[in-house]
């Protein structure tokens, strides 16, 4: 039993409760209703920048670089720059030691605008344009990922000499609509034996991203048990161990331990590869979501409230399905009111976006102070990963500002968008 | 029974067949598989403008426009822009003699820029921002809808002296989670009262949106028995007759009989008003997709393409989810070859996009030449609306270049957007 339980109208004067796991590690309310993410206010933050507002805690992110380093070895763990790439991020990453998996011209643009490395770059993708591949060779990107029988002669053509490559394998049974080289129907050792047959190419390992969301240990088990078999086809194939196996990303960004994790992968692998006789490889990983998923915060201001007549408040932001697409937002956001307090009852209420469409939910199920009304801040939490990344300019609405913030100081990574940028194509 | 029914052969090298109602209806083949949109050839544009390149017939949006006009009165009829918005298609929708319903500040500016006058503009939006409103009243836009009670004093605030407002009613019996003031439940009737009491603003109309992809009538009459009488209302209480209804949009694209439709709700607006002694107000009408749908087309050209073993092809292309949000792709679109002429007989395919996602489809089944492979070009058809209107940036990749197509010649409508302008925000 708390204070609040035995005074009910204490309960109603204190801040919101802060959803375990949902919001940067580092949140706190501060006085007047503030919300602190590394000691930066986001109303103020709001006031000064501007609503909507993506605002991403650099030491969250940082803490998740240094978790993945510290369970993989930096040098085996790669940033997936597709949740959320800037050249601030790309800089932080790289300062961590970490490598990026880049699936376009633009992420290695990006990335190598924010200090990556060129050697530690992977380009992937089941469909390489002219220009990524241009654009990696002009880079010198340590390694390409091969996803089809039918691109290897294209990439002996167009890399440079000595490329090394990584094989996308499918390990697992089921056949979905995915690009990579099937084990176990001769299609993913037709490709080894055809790079090895291109004198510019070099295997360099595997990568064999098993799925999105695993949380339980078994089936990367699985996976690993066909890959060490695979390796041991190319051992005794080809006379060369496979040296780096990297095992994806879509580990879920809390609650995932990450040192287990790892400690039972290289267990199973040293096993799985001393059992047939042949050197273990490196094992990596590439988070995307993990590493920046928890470190965002959005920052809405509210323009309209009605009262629907079951209770329910309706509350439209000036934000919404253009900078929080709506696949990524479900029903997994929370949000709180923040920069006043309010010692109204909470109350149910269903937040929306601006754009008039059906999809347009910001968070669909929360309780909010009775008392919500327009221009009142809301902050939403977990907006890091896919946020950004996923954006539009659907209704002609411009990209919001995305700030960094740590120790209390804020600083631009992009800036606003304005009309003027959208109008700027037209001719 | 064709010939290609007696001869097989020759069925293979005929070109495919174009889905009727899925392509602009001028669409034809040419030569050596070369699709022709209004005269233009597709694969021709393609290499001359690149890949992914939305092409829009402009023909077919002015048809579209005239067929609404005819049916209810070019100055009844404004076009929705979120379906799709450039200074070009705005000149179009103006030229015809149609209003425009702008859900934004950029939505207004774009508008503008395509010379559609400030008076024919309705700014709408449950959540209209600071700027949507100072750029409206620069603008002078003809009417601004209300959409909640709590933005009636804010709109006698900030707009004009004199500002025409519609009032946006939820005429259903359902409560939804959209915005809007209900009939029946005296909430809309508070709305015209508090209008009439705020001596700046003038209640011009009524905005009724009544669902999308409607395509009986019954609904239509239910709702319109209910406007009616809350007509009747408004002129009992406050000695004005409503002179203007808006049904919204939401028909689809084709098969609607725009004439039976409007003629039909114009009867009986008439009946139901004369029924209760007050005048017929002019009925509008407010559609998006129905207008640009169908009069766009993207070309994609092919980078990977793999087996399956059960046959089917899964083939990637250099654009996908970025300019053909998932929502909108589901399984409606339809897709052919272009640029050469095939013999090999069709086989069952997965269109892909490049973006390495699960729900990164273009056409997630259809058939196609056995033969496909890299560097060939797919036209998709059916993308004018909501397509480049949804676009987003996802692994940094570019927008495509819009062109309008007329006459046998193009112009660029929105030139192709660069990794540099991606770049561009960054601090």
């Amino acid at each position: 039993m708390t204070l609040a339980d035995i005074l009910p109208s204490l309960r109603s004067s204190l801040p919101a409760h802060l959803e375990p796991g949902a919001w940067p590690p580092a949140a706190r309310w501060g006085g007047r209703g503030e919300l602190l993410v590394a000691g930066a206010g986001l109303a103020a933050l709001a006031e000064a920048h501007g609503t909507p507002l993506y605002v991403l805690d650099e030491a969250a992110v940082r803490e998740r670089c240094r978790a993945y380093a510290a369970a993989f070895g930096a040098e085996n763990v790669a940033y997936t720059g597709k949740a959320l790439l800037t050249a601030g991020v790309a800089g932080w990453v790289a300062a961590e030691g970490l490598g990026l998996y880049a699936g376009s011209a633009g992420e290695i643009r990006v990335a190598l605008a924010g200090g990556v490395d060129p050697s530690r770059i992977v380009l992937y993708g089941s469909a390489k344009t002219p220009e990524d591949l241009a654009v990696a060779r002009a880079a010198g990107v340590g390694a390409i990922v091969v996803e089809s029988l039918s691109e290897i002669t294209r990439l002996a053509a167009t890399a440079p000499a000595g490329q090394r490559v990584l094989l996308r394998l499918l390990a697992g049974p089921a056949e979905g609509e995915a690009f990579g080289l099937r084990v176990g129907t001769g299609e993913a050792a037709t490709a080894v034996a055809r790079i090895a047959g291109q004198p510019g190419l070099r295997l360099a390992g595997l990568d064999c991203s098993v799925g999105h969301e695993i949380e339980r240990f078994q089936r990367y088990e699985t996976e690993l048990r066909r890959i060490a078999e695979f390796s041991a086809h190319i051992h005794r194939a080809h006379g060369a161990a496979v040296g780096w196996v990297d095992l994806g990303g879509g580990h879920t960004d809390h609650d995932f331990a990450l040192e287990a994790f790892a400690g039972r992968m290289r267990a199973m692998m040293t096993l799985e590869s001393e059992r047939r006789g042949v050197p273990a490889p490196r094992l990596g990983v590439s988070p995307g979501r993990a590493v920046v998923g928890r470190a965002g915060v959005t920052v809405y201001r509210i323009l309209s409230v009605t009262a629907r007549r079951d209770g329910r408040l309706l509350v439209a932001t000036d934000g919404g399905m253009t900078d929080c697409p709506a696949a990524q937002c479900a029903d997994r956001h929370t949000a709180v009111l923040v920069g006043r307090a309010s010692v109204a009852p909470p109350v149910p209420a269903t937040v929306l976006g601006r754009h008039n469409d059906p999809g347009d939910f910001v968070v669909p199920r929360l309780e909010l102070p009775a008392d919500v009304h327009p221009g009142d801040l809301l902050a939403v939490a977990g907006t890091g990963a896919y946020h950004h990344a996923r954006a539009s300019n659907f209704h002609l609405v411009p990209h919001p500002a995305l700030l960094a913030v740590s120790a209390g100081r804020a600083r631009t990574l992009l800036r606003r968008e304005s009309i003027d940028d959208l109008l700027a194509r037209e001719c």
